[in-house]
């Protein structure tokens, strides 16, 4: 049979892991940096703790694992085919890192440290249809904190994206705004409870343009009058970033969520005052967010220098753990995209040339007997730090060459009798050509200092 | 609604994954410095990939995963629960790490560079009923070369195996022998169509001892003369690895597949002289190794210090990835079990203690102004490498002290009005209850030191 892999699932060779590695280890050091601790939490969580929480799109699109033994037993044939499902499955694969982290912290927030800063770096798993930049297997890297109202960890985010894409080097500008404000839109409009669809319209606003929202709102019953108040708002998305806010002042007035909101962003900017960016931190009006859970404080990343969607967001959620009977709990997280971090950084050739951890020298020799001589000489190096094969089966000395070449390993130690004789081995650079005769510890000394 | 896991599934917790990653980090470097390269494979694979290979038991373990869309189309009511399996389920999630690897061999084998040394570390899914120790969900360490017939290969697995473990700091045995001895036996008795019975059976003599294996084998036949030749021979595992090597000698005489063996063994021997180990390497006669597909030398580590089952095996295999089509690639590979790995070290006590990445230093400020002082502070800590956190609410001092107490944070620094006045912050250390007044640099300086 010819094997294959589930679309939309993918092999990482040795380089695309080391590649992979290098985001996530940057991204890591930053998180703990700022204090923030790992959690792993299960791939599989029960269909009790995922039903229900991504709307009816992300049902449909969850991974069910039916369950052991008898799975027809009591079967309904005529139930329809949702009831059928859960009957099939009482398992399913993680979806996102947000639920399971609420999960935890509903199970265990007895022991857990108020606040309870942790990062979250695993697959998750979407039944959407592959395409270029979309797999059904993929990476997130979540962090977030609960039980702390302060502003300072708004900002305190806003400079882990800064660090973290700084350190990538990946330019990006990060886009704050407040769902507050979008609440006081509403508000002001007089259709709060117009508020989702409202932001679902907005949200899209780079995508469609302001036709496409004016459509969208006429349909949801916005009125003339109402669409030119958005048209107005939304045309006010340029300048400063005091200006913006001077404009937003006005706009709210005495409102008193737009009030709220704009005290947390000035929060956020004075926390942030005197202190260096390297990327540019930009208030957007047209900043929404489509998941329905935040409440407060709304980020984006954008890249500067590539035609992509957003390398991250996130925002302040007011009681996500509430889906899980721990009520006014509030929390503020972001969450990095790690393929598409990967995608730009391949397009813009930021990986650094020395990631992978390949063998640094072969050791080819002639004959058996000189085979065995390289056991113990591996050794030594191999005790000094320094990556070492070697080549075990007996070939010509020509095939170990081409072997080196092909594994791109820098340095070929050849041995043969002369070698064991003397205890001077031939050291060749395969990028110089340049050849010398060096004993053991001068092995070592050259190739510390190469450190590949 | 009351939130929970998965039986047999886990969520680790910070001090769990920094242990964890104890683990992973020594053996990934370890298989590093002999040339092993990462590969990861998805945690679902089609169901055509996983099927049969597994026994008869593994089928009944594996989990499946129900088809998105309409999975009942063409559903037949009147077929078996297996095929009715095989409709609902197109995907599983991975069983273990070596068929995923043959898979990947399969697939990409124009591409690889032969021989081919792969590590993964990855964890698999198990329907088994959960117990202490045995879980639904747990990782698995393997390091494979495929394309190189060498016994170089195995003598290097069992450095690989001696070093991780000294490492690790678990004292263990590595045992070692050869499948073809157990050929061989089997042709000795005559019996060469009940090798695999006659290969668990034997796998069973550490739990059930000679009578059970002797009760097992009467069973499948064999006469009391034959079972007498098996005491004989099992009733020679003792003495010196030498002594073994003559007592097997003069047991298999001129058997092909006896001499085969012994001379693959006696070869491993020969690569290790004058190499220095650690840990005892011992020829183990009662060595079997349930799995089908080994074909030469087989492995097994067991703790010296703690009663628990082996901390690790493998072997040679000479046709995996025929079950992909692609036949005659020999190999050879052994793993780590980390799960058990991990027990071992927490019986023993042999994390170190400073593996956590916690945070270092808490600035604990006395009203709002002077939380808006710690942030630039904080940055500067930070850009030295610190790992820092700003107590972000408003709150008792007493109760910043307690959230550093709870979560081991080693420093403290009072942040009021003098400090903000004089540039000199007090750092109290929560160990010795030591306090100093201290500059930025010195700051950096002092906590450099801790390195904590």
């Amino acid at each position: 049979m010819k094997p294959s892999l589930p679309s939309g699932t993918r092999d990482f060779s040795a380089e695309q892991v080391a590649k992979r590695r290098h985001i996530f280890n940057i991204i890591q050091s930053v998180f703990e940096r700022y204090g923030y601790q790992p959690l792993e939490t299960p791939v599989m969580e029960n269909m009790s703790t995922l039903s229900g929480k991504y709307g009816e799109e992300g049902d449909r699109l969850l991974f069910r694992i039916l369950n052991q033994g008898d799975f027809m037993k009591d079967f309904q044939p005529e139930a329809n085919l949702k009831q059928k499902a859960a009957h099939l499955c009482k398992r399913g694969l993680r979806y996102d890192l947000t639920i399971p982290f609420a999960r935890y912290v509903a199970m265990n927030h007895h022991q857990l440290v108020m606040p309870y800063k942790r990062y979250q770096i695993q697959p998750v798993w979407r039944g959407d249809s592959p395409q270029r930049g979309r797999y059904r297997e993929f990476y997130q890297c979540d962090v977030d904190v609960v039980g702390s109202k302060s502003m300072l960890n708004e900002a305190e985010l806003l400079q882990i994206y800064d660090e973290a894409f700084s350190e990538l080097k990946i330019a990006v500008r990060l886009h704050l705004y407040n769902r507050k404000l979008l609440q006081a839109l509403s508000e002001v409009l007089q259709k709060p409870e117009k508020l989702i669809e409202l932001t679902v319209s907005i949200d899209k606003y780079d995508k469609i343009g302001w036709l496409g929202v004016a459509k969208e709102l006429a349909e949801e019953g916005f009125a003339e009058q109402e669409l030119q108040l958005v048209e107005l708002y939304l045309s006010h998305n340029k300048g400063s970033n005091q200006e913006k806010m001077t404009f937003l002042s006005n706009f709210f007035g005495e409102n008193a969520s737009g009030r709220e909101g704009l005290t947390e962003i000035a929060n956020v900017f004075e926390f942030l005052e005197g202190v260096p960016f390297q990327n540019e931190i930009v208030l957007d009006i047209s900043l929404a967010r489509g998941l329905t859970y935040y409440t407060g404080c709304i980020f984006e990343v954008k890249a500067v220098n590539a035609q992509i969607g957003s390398l991250g967001g996130g925002g302040r959620y007011d009681n996500l753990t509430a889906l899980f009977g721990l009520p006014n709990i509030t929390g503020v997280g972001v969450s990095f995209g790690a393929e598409r971090i990967y995608d730009v950084m391949q397009e813009l050739n930021l990986f650094p040339e020395t990631l992978q951890t390949g063998t640094e020298v072969l050791l080819a020799s002639f004959d058996a007997f000189s085979l065995r001589y390289a056991v113990p000489l591996a050794k030594k190096l191999r005790a000094a730090g320094i990556r070492v094969e070697v080549f075990a089966d007996e070939s010509k000395i020509k095939r170990k060459f081409e072997y080196a070449d092909r594994k791109k390993i820098p340095f070929v130690i050849v041995i043969g009798s002369d070698e064991m004789e003397t205890g001077l081995l031939t050291v060749k650079d395969l990028n110089t050509g340049e050849q010398s005769k060096l004993n053991t510890e001068q092995i070592i000394k050259k190739l510390k200092k190469q450190a590949y």
